[in-house]
């Protein structure tokens, strides 16, 4: 009997033999009669939460029935959301309260039958599609692989049981190109075979957005939306759905041209980031060199508002999105549309992907000791400042080359308690961390907590030689200047401070 | 007996053999007192107007000499303007109202003599410090140059008759490190030979930020500056009289670390924005390719603060510093920092150089006909809208591909009569311009009369077949929904438009 483990409960559930919900489902659908029927594919950081955004829609029209394979990483998914316990842990109070409304009103289900989807007026596609990515020597990206095989399996069993004149709206960042000339052409094929076509069935795309953390809901709600249609008639109806689901009257809606375009326009937004950090890689050696704080010198550029979207020196990007995104736009170009790679995107990339290495190296040239048994606090694991988001995060390259320089480690991350990737404990407690013994302090994350006074306060009282460093200028100047003399600091892009 | 020649008033000037203008010079300063004397070093678009900011300074404290060099290119500017003529034509109509104030109060006058650095308590270098570029094929950047010697005998004239407690501000735009590296040692073994040293000397970078049109003045009076000093006294002496001719109540001074700082700001600040106009190039082919309206795309992604400096789909970048910028700035990594190329912002000026073949590729690419004796009407050749500017105008290679395909070309532009570079007459009515024979139209600069209703009213009187290629998104969808079905409308980036 196979098992899959809720890793957040450690409660574990057996995945059934029999995989026929139409029971589960019709009763659900039953009890939702006045309803209409949302089906959401894949209960992943998106899916899941757009389930109970659908669930708890201002026009309180919706039952939604939440989709996810019954195998080992996904089935426990399913089991805890009709038990009542949501898969996501998250900093976002609006989560609970939200989840525990769909209870309340019996309108969200979980199920792993797609005969679900033969019940669904609207079927939203929120599964992953990823980039395998191919590293050699030094972590450098060597190729990539675009597996398009399980998002095309979810929409050819979403082919096999849709019912005519249901909206297929596709949430998924995907390659240009891949509505028209993937999605389209594989409902069509199996909709054939029920002697159905395309032209019955509307399939749209509208990109999200979802931010965890603090305002994850907020993410999908209080979001300017970009939206097409493979035709007409399925643009009108995105747009008539989504402005049952989203504030449009703040944030409002904007249609584009063609799938292609909004599938552009998803991967261009997190291309242009990534290529923005990117650039300020080089500058950042640059400015170490010439003695120059680029901290200082990027805030008294950004006043200028066409200078805004500057980027600081750090230790990494993280993430779902900006870590594969180019590179998915770089694919398409390449294989779907038969053109040229987009060299820049993906060399943003691999740029972005070396940050944890430099960020090592600076370390190790500044700090003339051997790492060999030494104690070193990492401030920080998840990638972003104030969430607890390790996917992807590069303090786990940086974890490693400390850990093969023969470093012990500990972790502090206040919003992360265990480290999935990893399989490592965290401790939440600042103050807890910062009262083990330790010679090195490596600020890894944006954290709020760590730019406090109490971090200064804290390394005040201790009177042994500390070095503290700080991969993404983090530390206010008052918080450096506050520090004892037996605090050395080092900071990424802060020529100034370095003794030469 | 050599000439130099007002461009714009035909007037020429015998340059003389005697270069000693003592008396001119010592006669104005007895005239002016009570003022503080300041000299400007260079005469060109920004230091004959930086001359007359100051000659106009709120606190009415100083009388301005300009120098430039008794050369051919530049002899005519200090004639000019001790005759009462202004050496540049601006739409800001303030310059001839500061110009003219300067006439009635005295407290302006221009040589060739350094002597003036030797009665000047402030000392602005205004020159220009250029990149040679070498060009290969199809005009790519092969290799370049950065010429300091000019720039070295500017430094070195100041350091040869400065006095004692001047202040030098350097504001042109300089490789970071100039200032401590190349600055301050010529001053210094000059100031050597006269028993000072640099001590004695102040020496501070502040960049400009001027932008030629219709706001000339304000982009010095009204516009964040930012500062340095070689030493503490210096950075404050800056302070002191940057607060006299800024607005700094509104537009606040900011002083940072070192002289290397300020020089870096600069030349980061337009390597970013090269870069982003270098990173729309590959999206904007992808675009194209995929039947994409990549300006409705980015318009829905500028939406976010966070993307709002993404650039537009474009004919290419000109101007005098966004093509060098990044040069300068790689150059002084690699040459005064004896460390690497910085190979992104390399990158970005070759592939903005390359621009104007992607526009002209990609017309010839949906112009299905030879250009042989076809008449082309060129609308703008400006590098910027609404602005008179053609200093490395991209307009220039785009007449170049035109002409050597054999076309006859028509130029205008409401901002240019005359196009020194090319040493062409352009008409600068826009209705005279569409009265005569043409069969293209390319229009190449975003000035806003060609984004009026005016220019899709005369194209409707035209009878005949005509292709319209927009090589930068100006025109307004409704400018090209209101076009008659004899208009042919191409439009770079734009992949809607394009017939498969």
């Amino acid at each position: 009997m196979k098992k899959s483990k809720n890793p957040i409960t450690n409660v574990e559930y057996t995945i059934p033999d029999n995989l026929d919900d139409i029971n589960g489902i019709n009763n659900f659908v039953s009890k939702n009669k006045n309803k209409k029927i949302i089906a959401v594919q894949g209960l992943g950081f998106v899916g899941s939460v757009m389930s109970i955004v659908c669930a708890n829609s201002k026009s309180k029209d919706y039952a939604v029935i939440g989709i996810d394979l019954p195998n080992e990483s996904n089935f426990w998914k399913i089991a805890s959301i009709n038990e009542g316990v949501f898969p996501i842990v998250a900093e976002d109070k609006k989560i609970e309260v939200f989840f525990k409304k769909t209870k309340k009103n019996g309108n969200f289900y979980a199920t792993y039958d797609p005969y679900a989807y033969s019940l669904a007026d609207i079927i939203i596609v929120d599964i992953n599609l990823d980039v395998e990515k191919k590293l050699g020597n030094d972590s450098l990206l060597e190729d990539f692989k675009v597996n398009m095989n399980p998002f095309k399996s979810a929409i050819k069993s979403i082919g096999k049981n849709c019912q005519k004149n249901s909206l297929i709206l596709v949430e998924t960042t995907v390659p240009p190109g891949t509505c028209e000339k993937v999605v389209k052409p594989i409902i069509n094929e199996e909709l054939k075979k029920r002697n159905l076509d395309y032209r019955q069935i509307k399939i749209a795309h509208s990109y999200e957005r979802v931010m965890p953390g603090p305002n994850y809901i907020d993410s999908i709600l209080n979001f300017p939306r970009v939206f097409s249609g493979i035709d007409k008639k399925s643009a009108i109806a995105a747009k008539v759905f989504l402005k049952t689901i989203i504030n449009t009257d703040e944030y409002p809606l904007t249609e584009l041209h063609n799938t292609n375009s909004t599938e552009m326009a998803k991967v261009l937004e997190n291309s242009y980031r990534a290529m923005n950090i990117a650039f300020i890689v080089e500058w950042t050696r640059f400015a170490e060199e010439a003695n120059v704080n680029l901290f200082e010198v990027i805030d008294s550029i950004k006043v200028r508002s066409t200078h805004s979207n500057m980027m600081l020196p750090g230790i990494g990007v993280g993430g779902y999105c900006l870590t594969k995104d180019p590179l998915l736009a770089s694919w398409s170009r390449e294989k779907i549309f038969s053109s040229s790679k987009l060299n820049q995107s993906e060399e943003a990339v691999i740029i972005n992907d070396q940050m944890p290495r430099y960020a090592f190296e600076f370390f190790k040239l500044n700090f003339h000791e051997s790492l060999k048994n030494k104690i070193v606090l990492f401030l920080g694991v998840s990638y972003r400042g104030d969430i607890g988001d390790t996917r992807y995060t590069p303090v786990e390259k940086m974890y490693d080359f400390f850990k093969n320089e023969g470093a012990q480690i500990l972790l502090n991350d206040p919003f992360v308690s265990f480290w999935d990737e990893k399989n490592l404990k965290v401790e939440t407690s600042l103050k807890k961390s910062l009262q083990k013994k330790f010679d090195i302090i490596v600020l890894c994350t944006n954290h709020s907590v760590y730019k406090s006074k109490k971090l200064t306060r804290e390394l005040n009282k201790i009177d042994r030689k500390l070095y503290l460093y700080d991969t993404l200028g983090a530390l206010t100047k008052n918080q450096i200047d506050d520090l004892k003399n037996n605090v050395k600091t080092l900071v990424l892009g802060r020529g100034d401070l370095i003794e030469k």
